[in-house]
């Protein structure tokens, strides 16, 4: 969106962005990309909050959706994964300002369904070893389904930014 | 982010972004806000879907939690609530172009605790009385407690756009 | 648990017994079962309640897992399901003594996942035609699998007491 | 329901029927019973099963429930709770004979709301130190509400059987 002087190419799509846009579209960096752990950061903007300035639950579901649904694409072999169920427990708030771990790692992993548990915390900005849990979750996924010829690519941009 | 011509002001925030910044940044615009029901429309755009190019599920969760949010919190007498938890089954799938119709509507309003329903929707392009379940979920509210001071703003903003 | 005197021979199994023991040891009687709609009636005794003499949450939880399954079953063409995922919302409280009528219908049947939605209520004991909802509930089924030889009976045993 | 001989009293009630009603009639028996976990056993009866002979996901969700109502009750002070909502991911399936061990313990203690995580296994017959994971649950409970008058037993009953 920032304007690009004409001697710089544009900068490349974040991971994020390539992975997950809507989780882009709300400022979430991916970080640590594993069949056995996916995790990134939030700093919580104006975007991300509801009318009384504290984190909206729908963005901590939308990021526990996506870390447990590209954790699952990568544990299936890079098959097909649909998620059909999220079940959330919203456990303390985090303020505008607020800084965000997010944590999704698989609870069981099966051949036709898996389930993944995903983890907010807010990070004390004085001491980033202290964090409070902000939420907990489990993402059921159904699993293992053959990729549509359309959609090969989205195997390969995963690979691409995945430690295998 | 559009470049303003000078002679204009600046357009005013819609109510959606007003109301729900996330769901404005991915898009979504609200219709109807009533303590009955809230509803709204999103065009499904490369902003919200998942690799595979399909309706990313975290974007329905946080339409859902936002559009019940905004209901308890009327439901409610504009006293502060707070979102619980969020259980949803994704049960058909959207794609890049589908237009997506939402709509919340209160299970129960209890005193102490709100649970709503929120349903998703596809339309039908040559038929928008034809429309696909995309989405069912519940969402449950801590509800009637007191708005802290510096959030007074809250119910304000939401008294404005509101179908009372 | 009743005696029998020696002339009469034992009563048959109820079909609740047959089709959901857990429920009949409870106390819990189906009445229709159509692959549309499962229901069925409990009165709250000693057995259903926790210490504080209501109805126990856990129970409701069994009651609706048990009509969905015995519906999914049906809807399913009498395949193999399986419950991979009950999410519930205990909503007003019912006490012992009490009489609760519960009832299953579908959310979405899909050829792989089925989602069906289970309520209770309680039953005005002056006027029947006035009840209060207790539950509702989400029951997601893994549908459409393969029934294993060694359980072939189970199907048959449904197709006895349904109506079709 | 055994015969007593003359020269016995009755044997007095377990610590399970008297804190849990339900899961006695079903079987289970409490263990360890603490303000931070809550465990017991099931032998996977006819009386516990759906009409494939496995174990019913109705009774791990009753299970769930119980174990983390009597340690949130515990956890809050011996205040009354009330569960409000319950979530659970059936993994693998528990057959006729198997032997189950449940555990609960706290997710999250907060004033207002407290969140259990539930946990079932089947143990190896061969060997008890080989557990496969059954399920796993969330329960959402309100807590710290007065006890009424006529529910002041249920208090004194836990604290008997409880170790604080």
């Amino acid at each position: 969106m920032a304007s690009q002087s004409q001697s710089q190419p544009p900068a490349p799509p974040s991971k994020t962005s390539a992975l997950a846009a809507p989780l882009s579209a709300l400022g979430f960096e991916l970080e640590e990309i594993t069949p056995k752990k996916v995790s990134g950061r939030l700093h919580v903007t104006e975007n991300c909050v509801q009318p009384f300035k504290v984190l909206h639950g729908g963005v901590s579901a939308l990021i526990s959706e996506a870390l447990a649904s590209i954790g699952a694409h990568m544990a299936s072999g890079f098959r097909r994964v649909a998620g059909i169920h999220l079940s959330i427990n919203h456990l303390k708030r985090a303020e505008l300002g607020d800084h965000i771990f997010a944590e999704a790692s698989p609870v069981n992993v099966g051949k036709t369904i898996q389930v993944w548990e995903a983890t907010l915390w807010k990070i004390d900005p004085s001491n980033s070893n202290i964090k409070t849990i902000v939420s907990s979750s489990r993402v059921t996924l159904l699993s293992n389904m053959p990729v549509p010829e359309h959609a090969k690519d989205a195997g390969e941009m995963l690979k691409k930014y995945a430690k295998l």
